[in-house]
């Protein structure tokens, strides 16, 4: 991670508090994902929750013991779940985390029904679902409850979803240094109040 | 796994019901994580609950991209938190598995201080977390709360827990067909009566 620690310009915009923006500009060009890794690793070091990236699962086909058990042929599965879960302020947190490269709207097709079908269960159960969607270009990252994506994901015939609408459906995640993306802040706004 | 729906010897014991040893019967031989994972496929389908294993890690030192992105090299790597987590009756349930091929101890050096220090965490935060002990020889799970082999890990000189002190504290977990471990019904009794 690059630290601007001093002589950040001020790239402040209307509406947006000159905090978020440099920080912002520290973060800029780090993936969504170390951001978040980066921020859980923050709530754990604080004591704030417990949140962790699930392995990507591998189908392994092929191990050398001669080697001390080096894998020598395997291949990536798919996730049939979502990307993180952990516990916060007594609650089951799940969520799922998706870049958009395009600039005005998120398209659904990375979003895997099975993800959809682990977030639906998630909610029955009383845990608290949600995804978190970045677009990329603008620096921007929604959260937004799994229940507004998976009534968009079956019921409406888009492929995509609008930037306008999920940034009205959606609350804009706080950009830091430390966290980087501080999601838990929006969580309490969100489902502790 | 292999089902004997009729014609089971009856292999009851005193003090364990008929039933649980017939199914035990049938269990015998499957792992404990088999058993672990047909049981959390159960409860997924009966919408009990959302509970999975997190995929092994592994460090993956080259990928093939010719082959289309096959895993060339690559490494275990030591779980750092535990093998299950989800979420059941609104509560975050957070578990380690442990087999015991001794008859009389549970040898504590297969507990990572890892997941000693991320199971302390889960109860911080208000989460549920256990351990699930199989003594393979006799066939027996034990459910039994982390608090208690934390406790043992950090405070006690033995490097093993004796058979009678895990008997004693913890609950022994039904064995049955569908599921093959219901330990659901022990997590029922222990933390929502």
């Amino acid at each position: 991670m690059i630290k601007y620690p001093n002589g950040i310009p001020n790239q402040a915009k209307e509406k947006m508090p000159v905090k978020v923006k440099q920080a912002s500009a520290a973060n800029r060009g780090m993936g969504l994902e170390s951001r978040i890794n980066l921020s859980n690793e923050y709530y754990h070091d604080k004591n704030h929750a417990v949140i962790t990236k699930r392995p990507t699962p591998i189908n392994i086909v092929k191990v050398d013991y001669t080697k001390g058990a080096r894998i020598t042929d395997a291949y990536f599965e798919k996730q049939s779940t979502t990307d993180y879960n952990g516990v916060y302020r007594s609650r089951y947190l799940d969520f799922e985390a998706k870049s958009s490269k395009l600039k005005t709207s998120f398209p659904l097709n990375n979003i895997y029904p099975h993800q959809i079908d682990h977030l639906r269960h998630v909610l029955d159960h009383g845990g608290i679902a949600f995804f978190l969607i970045e677009f990329a270009s603008r620096d921007e990252v929604y959260l937004l409850d799994a229940s507004y994506i998976i009534a968009y994901f079956l019921h409406n015939e888009r492929k995509s979803i609008p930037y306008e609408d999920i940034k009205k459906t959606g609350r804009l995640v706080p950009v830091l240094y430390h966290p980087p993306l501080d999601y838990l802040a929006v969580v309490d706004e969100m489902y502790f109040k």
